[in-house]
C-alpha cells in the first residue's frame, strides 16, 4: 500500500478586521479593510511532527499588518503586495503567499452647506471591493473584484428558445425582471497599476454594460460585461464573473380578478440560477 | 390550582417579498418590500379546539397583500394603513393588526450623459427603512425607522469620568472612534403625512447630529440625535434608539517599535455595548 | 411646547463570549455562554450632558462576568442571579438590571470503549437554551427558553375550516408537512430551582407534546404545547412562544406523468407563516 | 490585439431545497437535501449570441431534481450520480457535470416509551454532509464530506516552538484550548459504495482522532485525521481540511486578583487562524 503523505497546504490569518484613519489633515480618510494572509512553502514537519520552526505564528502574520498598515495602506492591492513581498521574502521557507482583501466603503456624512463631514462617516453599500495578490515562485498576480453588488433591470430581458424535454415547463418570455447580485474577479497583467483608479473604472464599465444591454440570457449578460472589460482595460488578462440569477416571479392576479402587467412580482431566495463564466484573451 | 387559558396572541405571515415595478411611463420606478402582517381578535377556538373558522390564512394575508400593491404602493405607511384598515375592518372577529415592512433602496445605474438608467437599478446601502402600522381598539399608531445605518466618526468622540470599582481597567480616553449601527424607530402622531419626505428628513437629521456633535458618551450622542427629530419634527411624538458601540481599539504598535497615534485600529465584533433609549417629549 | 425628556433607557455589554472549563477532575466540562447586561436606573446626566459618573462602563460589566465566572458559573439563571443582584447591589443608582445569556451545547466526542472523550467535545444541535433575569425595584423574575429548536412532523397535520374570501386561494388540507423552529420562554415564579433539571424536563415536554398531539393548526399545537408545560410544572407561571410555520409544499410532479403521494416537497424559505402566543394561568 | 473569447464556464440551479419523507411504512423516514446542479458543455452560442437552444433551463433542472427524488434518494452521493448520469447522458452538448449537496440531518423525536416517534423529527446539529460529483469527459469523481462540524479540546494541545520575529508577540503555550470547526471533503476512488456507511465511518474517525491525539499544532492534528482515514478507508484517495483555528484566548483575572488556571476562556470571532491541508495517498 502507498505511504500516505502531505499534499497542497497553506496556513495564516483570516479576517484581520483593520480600520485606519489618516489625520495628517483635519480632513481625516478612513480604509476599512478585511486581510487574510495565507503562506505556503515547506511546513512538512509541522504536520507530520509538531515541528513549529518554520511556522510564523498566525499571531505574528496578524501583528504584521497591523505594523504594516502604520506606514498607510493606499490601494488594497498595493499593501497586499508589501505584505506578500515580506512573507515571501523574509522566511526563506516560504515559498508562497496568497494575501486577500475585502474594502468596506464609507462616505462622508453630507452637509447642508456641502462636502460633507470632515471625521464623520456613513458605510455605504453592501458591495465590498475585494483584493488579491499571489506570490507563487517568484511570480506575482494581482486580481481585483467586487461582491454583493446587487443589480436589476425591470425590462430589457428575454428567455426563449431553450430546449423542451420531459421535464421542462417554465414558459418563455420576451419581457421579464433580470437580477443579481454580481461577484467579479479580474486578473491584472504586470503588478504596477493605478489600482484604485482601475477599480472604479472597471466596476463602471460592468454596470453600464448591464443597464445598457438587452438580455437574451443571463450568460448572454455576463459575456457582454467581461467582454466590455477588457476591451477597454489592456491592463486586465481575464475577467470571472459568478452571479446568481434572482429570480423575480410574476405574481398570479387572476384569481383575485386583477391583470398583472409586469408590476407585482414575488422575489425568490431558493432556489437561485447560477451562472458563472470566464472571458479572457485568445492566446497563441 | 387555577384553569390553564390562552394569553396574548397574534398570528400572520412574516416577510413577504414584494417587488413593484412602475411602468406607467418608460422611466420605472421600483419598490422593494419584505412586508409582515399579524392579526389579533378572537382566534381563542383555534387555539383551544384547533377550530379554524375565524383563521384568516396566512397564505390569503400574503394574497392580499400582493393584490393591494396592483394599485401602488407609495410610501410604505400607507401601504400599510391600507393593509391593516382592510384586515381590521373586513372580519368581525378581528380587532388588531400589527403591520410592518422594510424597504430596501435603489437607485439608478448612473450613465455618462447623467440622469441614470430608465430600467436598470443598483441596490444602495445595507442601511434598511422601516414602517410599522399598528391597529388597535379603533386606534392607530404609525411608527417609521431605520436599521443598520453604520456610521462613524474618527475623532470628536471622549469617554471618562466613569466610577472605577474593583473590576474596572478601562483607560479614560480623551479620543476614541466612536461607531455605531443606528437603529431608530419614531412614532408619529397622526396618520395622515407626507411619509418618504418625512423619512428623509429624520434620517438626515439623525445622521448630520450625530455628525456634527460632540460626544463624551455615546448616550448623549443618541439622546441629542432623538432630540434633534423631536425639535425639527412636530409630527413626531418620540424616537427610540438602539446603538450598538462598535469598538475599534487602537493597536499597540510599540513592541514593534511603532507608535501608533490614533490611526491604525482593530475592529471588533463582540462583545459590544449596547445603548437604548427613548426620547419623547414631556406629558402634562 | 412641551419639553424634550428622556424616557426609558438602558445599557450595558452585549454577547459577551465566556467559556468555562471545569477541571476539577481529569473529566472536564464545558460551560459555553453568550451573556449580555443591561443596566436601568439614574443616568440621565449621561444621556443630557455628557456626565458619566454614574456609567459603570461596559467595559467593567464585562469584566464582572469573566471575574465572576471564576468561581463556576452553574445554571446559567443562577449566573445571571448573581451578576444581577452584584449589579443592583453594588450601585446606588442602578436601579434594575436586565441580564440574558445564550447556553451552546456539547457532548463528549464518543468513543469506542465508551463513556465519551474526557476532555475533546463536539458541539450538538443549532438550538440554543437561554436565561434572562430582570431585577426591578427589588422584584426578581427569572426566565429561560429555547431558541432555534426545528421539529417537524411528517404527517398528523391537518389545515381546513378556514374562512374564504376574495383573496383566498390556499387549499384545505388533512394531510400535511407540519414544521417548525421553537422558540420558546417561559417565567418561572420564584428564584430558587433546579434550572438545569426543569430546562430540561420543559423541553422534553415541549418536544414530546409536539410529537404526540394530532394537529388541526399550528396555533393548536402551540397551545397544547405551553398547556402540557403549565400542567407539569407548577414552577413555571407562563410559557410564550413563537413559531414559524415553515412551509413545506408538495412539489406538482403530475406534468411529469408522476404522482407524489406526500413525498416529495419543496422547503420553502420566505414568506412564512408566524404563529405567537403565550399560555399562562388564569388569575384570581 | 488579440480576440476575446469565452473561457470555462458552467451554469445550474442552485440550492434545490428538497425534502423527501418515505411513507412506505407508518414509521416515516426524512431525507432533507439542498442540491446544486451545474452543467457544462458546448454553451457558447449562449454565450455569445444569446441563442438558448443548448440552455437546458435551470427551471428544468430543478424539475428533474424533485422528479428523480419520487423515485427515492438513497445516500445524497447516489442521487447525484443519477443527475450526472441524465444531464450527461441526455443532452449531447452537455459534456460535464458537478452535482453537489448539503444534507441536513433529523432524529426521531425521543417518546418515553422508548424508540422514537414514527413521524416527528427534530433537526441535529448544525453539522451539514456534504455530497459531490463530478462528471467529466466520462470520468465520474465522487467526493463526500462534513462542513461545521465543531469541536473542542479543553486540554491536550500545545503550540511552542515557532519562530520569534521583529512581529512576534505570542506566548509558548504547553497548555491551552484547540478548537476548530471542521469542515472535510474525501475524494472516493470508484462509484459503487456503501456510501452512508462510509460517511459515518469517516465521520467518526475524523472525530476520534481529534480527540486521541496530543496536539503540538493544529497542522499536526489535521495531518493525523486525514491520515486515520486513508489508513482506515482504501475507498478515499485523498481527504482535505479546512479548519479555522477558533481561538480561546485565556482572560487575565489577574487585574481583580484573580488567578486563571486555565478555566475563564474569551471565545474569540475574529481574526481567526485558518490551517489548510490535502492529505493523500503517494503516487507511483
Amino acid at each position: 500500500m502507498s505511504r500516505i503523505v502531505l499534499g497542497p497546504n497553506q496556513y495564516g490569518k483570516a479576517e484581520v478586521r483593520l480600520v485606519r484613519i489618516d489625520r495628517s489633515t483635519d480632513r481625516h480618510t478612513i480604509t476599512d479593510l478585511n486581510v487574510t494572509t495565507q503562506l505556503r512553502g515547506d511546513f512538512e514537519s509541522c504536520h507530520t511532527e509538531g515541528d513549529n520552526h518554520h511556522v510564523v505564528a498566525t499571531d505574528t502574520q496578524k501583528n504584521t499588518v497591523y505594523a504594516f498598515a502604520r506606514d498607510g495602506i493606499g490601494a488594497p492591492e498595493d499593501f497586499l503586495l508589501r505584505l506578500a513581498g515580506h512573507f515571501v521574502g523574509g522566511f526563506d521557507w516560504v515559498s508562497g503567499a496568497e494575501m486577500s482583501a475585502q474594502q468596506f466603503s464609507w462616505e462622508r456624512i453630507p452637509l447642508a452647506e456641502g462636502g460633507g463631514h470632515d471625521h464623520s462617516f456613513v458605510r455605504t453599500g453592501q458591495e465590498v471591493r475585494t483584493a488579491q495578490v499571489e506570490a507563487v515562485h517568484g511570480e506575482t498576480v494581482v486580481a481585483a473584484g467586487l461582491a454583493d453588488c446587487t443589480v436589476l433591470k425591470s425590462t430589457g430581458s428575454e428567455f426563449h428558445g431553450f430546449p423542451r424535454d420531459r421535464y421542462t415547463t417554465l414558459e418563455e418570455t420576451s419581457d421579464r425582471i433580470l437580477a443579481t447580485s454580481v461577484t467579479a474577479t479580474w486578473r491584472y497583467t504586470g503588478t504596477d497599476h493605478d489600482y484604485d483608479a482601475l477599480y472604479a473604472g472597471v466596476r463602471d464599465t460592468l454596470l453600464t454594460t448591464f443597464a445598457d444591454r438587452h438580455s437574451l440570457a443571463l450568460q448572454q449578460t455576463i459575456f457582454e460585461m467581461g467582454k466590455a472589460v477588457l476591451e477597454r482595460y489592456g491592463e486586465v488578462a481575464e475577467v470571472s464573473l459568478s452571479c446568481p440569477n434572482k429570480h423575480h416571479f410574476l405574481v398570479d392576479l387572476e384569481p383575485f380578478g386583477l391583470d398583472n402587467p409586469g408590476e407585482v412580482f414575488y422575489a425568490a431566495d431558493r432556489p437561485y440560477g447560477l451562472i458563472q463564466a470566464t472571458v479572457l484573451r485568445e492566446s497563441g
